[in-house]
C-alpha cells in the first residue's frame, strides 16, 4: 500500500480563492437571488456546534440535484473547496469551511417528495429537518429512528453525512440502518443512485452506506429513501438511581447482555446531576451517584410487562430508591432535563470539549472510572453522561479558556481519554463523526494501511479532492 | 465519469496460466498438504449450486490471514486469478473458477474464536458454517439472524460475500445488519482492520460494508466480529390459504404495512403447492392456489397474541380455510417441506433457472401477475415462490435443456423479467447477488455512470484484477 504516493498527492492540492470570474460563471448556473457573497450573510453560515467560526467566501442555496452538479462541475474548474452544509448543528466542524471556498447549503432542497406508507419508505430531500419528517409522519402511524437530541432542528442531510444517531439507537440502531436508496451528485457531477426501494438488495457494492457517515467527502447527496418502522404506541421511563457508577454501569451491561433491548438506556453521571440539581426542577435523592433513564416502549398491552423486566434485570445491582415507571408527565420533564444538558453545558463552559466515545457495553465501568482518573491526575472537571446502552458515553471536559494551565492539560487529556477507549477495544466517534476535530487521531483506530485505502478510494470519488478539505483524514 | 478508460483497462487484463514456478513458489508459503493440485481433488471445487463446472487449477486451502496476504502476493505478482470460497453452495457460480486460476478455499479457517455473550458478538473465521454457530450460541440464549436455506453447509464467509438472508430477514434485516467489523486482506497482502467491537462508531468510511457483499473481488475476509439476537423463546406458525395468487400477495402488503413484521412471510404459489401435495405429506385443500407460511416469534407470554395480530390483519383478504397457528409438530413439517422446494426443484429440473427478484411488498401482485404472463406468452413452466415480506420472490424457470426451443426462450424470458423488475422498482437480486449469472444485467439496474464508479473502487482494491474476475461486472 505505499505505493500509491501519486493518488494522494491529489489530496494536499491547494485551492484557489473564489474570483469574480468564479462568481460570474455561478450567477450563471443558480438564481443569483440563491448567492449569499455580502459577510453579513455569510456569517451565519461559519458556525456548527463546535463554537469554531470560519467564513465561508460564498454560500450557495441550492436547489435542485442538477443545480448541485452544476455548482460541482464549476468548483472543480475553479479549484474551489465546497462544503456541504445542513442546519450546521453537527460537533466536529464538519459543515465549516477550514479551507474557505463554497458552502453549499441545502436548507432549499426541503421536500417531503413522498411517504409510501405501504413499502414503509419516506423519500426526501436532504434539507428536510429531522423533526419536520417526525410531524409529517404522524399520520400514518411511523417514523424514522434515528434521534439525535438536535432533532428539532437538524436535516436529514446532516443525519446522513455524519451517520447520526441518539438514545434510540439502542433498540433501533443508526442512520445507515434506516435508509435503502441514495440520489447522490459527484464531484464532477456526474448524478448516481445507489440502492433502490426494496428492503433487500444485493446487485453491486453497497455504495449507500459508503456514502452515509462520509461527511461531505465523497458526494452531495440529493435525495435519499428512508426506511421507517411502526411507532410504538406508548412508552413507559424507568428511573433508576445509584450511589455509585459502578453499580450504574454494572447494572446496564446486565440490561443489555439479557433479554429484549429498551428503547433508551441513559446514563448521567453524578455530575450531570449535580447540575440538574442547579438548573431544573427534577428532585434528585441527595446520595446518587448515578442515573440511569431507561426506556420501554410497544404495544400499551406490553410496556408495563418490558418495564417490570427491566427494573427485574437490574435489581441486583441495589438502585438507592425503588425503581419504578413515572408518571408520563414526569417522564417529560425528566427527558427535556437530560435533552438540557448539553445546552447548560455550553452557557457554563462555552469552550468545554465534548467527545462521544464508545466501547463494548461490558467495558462502560472501566471506560467511566478511567476517564474520572485522567479528570482528577489533570485538574479537569469533567461530566459524563449519553448512551450507556451502546456504550456511548459524552465525555466533557469544563475548560475555562481564559486558564492557561488548564487549556494546555486539554492535549494530553485526549490522548489519554482515546488511548484508554482504544484500549477498551472502542472507537472514537459513536455519533458525531470525525470532521475537522479528531481527525489527527483516526490513524491510532483506523491504522496506517485501511487510511491509506480510504484516501484512495476518496479519490476515485473526487480526484481534486475539492469535497469539504480538512475533514476526516490527517 | 468517462475519462477513465486507463483505470478500467486493468479489470480486463488476461492471466496467466498456473505454473510450475509458481507451485514451487506456493510450496513456500503454505505446507504442501494445504495445496491440491491433481484433478480428482480439484474437481470438488469446480461446481456449486448452478450446476455450472469451473475446474480450478489448483486450490489452496488457506489458514491464517498471513497465508491468504502470502497467497494473494503470489498470484499477483504471477497474475493468477483468485477466487475466494467457503462451501460452495452459492446460486450465481460466485465462488466459480470461471477464468481457472486459483481456489482459496477457507474451510479449515473454521474456529468461532470467542462468544462474547456480554456484548453481543461472536468472533468467527470465514469457514466456519451457519448452523454450526447457531449450534455454538445455543447455550446463551443469543443467534445470529442471516438463515439462508443452506444454513446447515454455508460458511459465515460465504454469506459476507453474498450478503445472505433467508426468511428471518423480514423481522431482522440481512447480513450487512448484522456484524460490527471485519479483517481482511488486500490484493496487495496487506491485512486490514474494519469497524470494531462497538455497536456504533463513525470514524472513517464504512469499508465494513462495503466488503459484505462485494463477493469476493474486493479482498478476502480472515476474521469476522458478529452482532448476535437474543433468540426468542417460542415460536408459532400460521398457515394461510388463499384461492388466488393475488389475494395472497395483497394480504402481505397489509401485514407488512400495519403493526410490527410477523418473523417470516413466506408465499408458496400455485405450482409450488403441486409439488408440495406430490412430494410431501403435507395436506393442502383442494382450491388452494396460494399459501402463506407467517411466523410469530417472542416470549411465551407474547407469542399467541402476535398470532392473532397477525390473523386479524389478513382476515379481510379471506382465506378459504379457517387460519390458525399450528402445532409445533406440524409446523416442523410445513418448514421441512417448504425448505424441500429448492432441492425437489433441482432434481426435477437440474437446469432450471433460478432468479431472486425483488420489488417493494406494495408492487408483489403486480409482479407476481407478470411472471405468470412471462410463462404463460413464453410456454415455460414457471414455480413462485419465496420470502414475500420484503418482497423477494424465487422465480424458477423450469427447462428441459434437451428441448431447443424452450432453452431458446429463456434469454427473452429473463429480459422480460428483469424489465419488469426495474419497472416496479426493484431489484435484480435479493439474496443471491450476481455472481457470473446476473453481471450482463446489472447495467440495467445501477446505470453506467454507477457501474463505471464501482470498477473504480474495485480499481483501488485490486488493480490487477485478480480477485475473482468474471464476478459482479459485466
Amino acid at each position: 500500500m505505499n505505493t500509491h504516493a501519486n493518488q494522494n498527492r491529489v489530496l494536499e492540492t491547494r485551492f484557489a480563492p473564489i474570483s469574480t470570474a468564479f462568481l460570474e460563471r455561478l450567477a450563471q448556473v443558480v438564481d443569483p437571488s440563491q448567492i449569499l457573497s455580502n459577510p453579513a450573510q455569510r456569517e451565519a453560515y461559519a458556525w456548527d456546534n463546535t463554537g469554531i467560526r470560519a467564513l465561508p467566501e460564498c454560500t450557495v442555496l441550492v436547489e435542485s440535484a442538477e443545480q448541485v452538479a452544476e455548482v460541482l462541475i464549476l468548483c472543480n474548474e475553479f479549484m474551489i473547496p465546497v462544503v456541504p452544509r445542513g442546519a450546521g448543528t453537527g460537533n466536529v466542524g464538519g459543515a465549516l469551511a477550514c479551507h474557505g471556498g463554497l458552502v453549499l447549503s441545502t436548507q432549499r432542497m426541503n421536500k417531503i417528495i413522498e411517504i409510501a406508507a405501504d413499502d414503509r419508505l419516506a423519500v426526501v430531500e436532504p434539507g428536510v429537518v429531522n423533526g419536520d419528517l417526525q410531524q409529517a409522519l404522524l399520520a400514518s402511524g411511523l417514523f424514522w429512528p434515528p434521534d439525535p437530541s438536535s432533532a428539532k432542528s437538524c436535516t436529514i442531510g446532516g443525519n446522513l453525512a455524519m451517520c447520526s444517531a441518539g438514545p434510540g439507537a439502542v433498540r433501533y440502531g443508526v442512520t445507515r440502518d434506516w435508509l435503502v436508496g441514495l440520489t447522490a451528485v459527484l464531484a464532477d457531477g456526474s448524478i448516481i443512485k445507489t440502492g433502490g426501494r426494496t428492503s433487500k438488495g444485493v446487485v453491486g457494492y453497497d455504495l449507500t452506506r459508503l456514502l452515509v457517515g462520509s461527511e461531505g467527502t465523497l458526494a452531495v447527496v440529493t435525495q435519499a429513501t428512508l426506511k421507517l418502522a411502526p411507532k410504538p404506541e406508548a412508552r413507559r421511563l424507568i428511573r433508576a438511581v445509584f450511589s455509585s457508577v459502578e453499580g450504574a454501569a454494572k447494572a446496564v451491561a446486565k440490561l443489555m447482555a439479557t433479554g429484549s433491548p429498551p428503547s433508551a438506556v441513559e446514563f448521567l453521571d453524578g455530575a450531570s446531576l449535580n447540575l440538574l440539581r442547579q438548573e431544573s426542577s427534577v428532585v434528585i435523592p441527595e446520595q446518587a451517584c448515578a442515573m440511569l433513564l431507561l426506556e420501554v416502549a410497544g404495544d400499551e398491552s406490553d410496556v408495563e410487562q418490558q418495564a417490570q423486566s427491566v427494573i427485574r434485570r437490574i435489581a441486583e445491582f441495589s438502585p438507592i430508591e425503588q425503581t419504578e415507571p413515572v408518571s408520563s408527565s414526569d417522564a417529560e420533564e425528566v427527558w427535556a432535563a437530560r435533552y438540557a444538558l448539553s445546552p447548560i453545558l455550553k452557557k457554563l463552559a462555552p469552550k468545554r470539549v465534548n467527545e462521544d466515545v464508545v466501547v463494548p457495553v461490558s467495558k462502560l465501568s472501566e471506560l467511566i472510572s478511567g476517564v474520572e482518573a485522567i479528570g482528577a491526575d489533570l485538574n479537569i472537571p469533567i461530566i459524563n453522561f449519553g448512551h450507556a446502552g451502546n456504550g456511548n458515553i459524552h465525555v466533557n471536559f469544563l475548560v475555562d479558556p481564559e486558564d492557561d494551565i488548564i487549556m494546555g492539560q486539554i492535549k494530553p487529556a485526549l490522548d489519554r481519554l482515546f488511548k484508554l477507549v482504544l484500549k477498551l477495544d472502542g472507537s472514537l466517534s459513536g455519533e458525531h463523526g470525525v470532521g475537522m476535530q479528531k481527525s489527527e487521531y483516526i490513524e491510532w483506530e483506523l491504522g496506517g494501511d485501511s487510511l491509506q485505502l480510504q484516501r484512495r478510494i476518496k479519490a476515485v470519488f473526487d480526484p481534486n479532492g475539492i469535497m469539504n478539505p480538512g475533514k476526516i483524514f490527517p
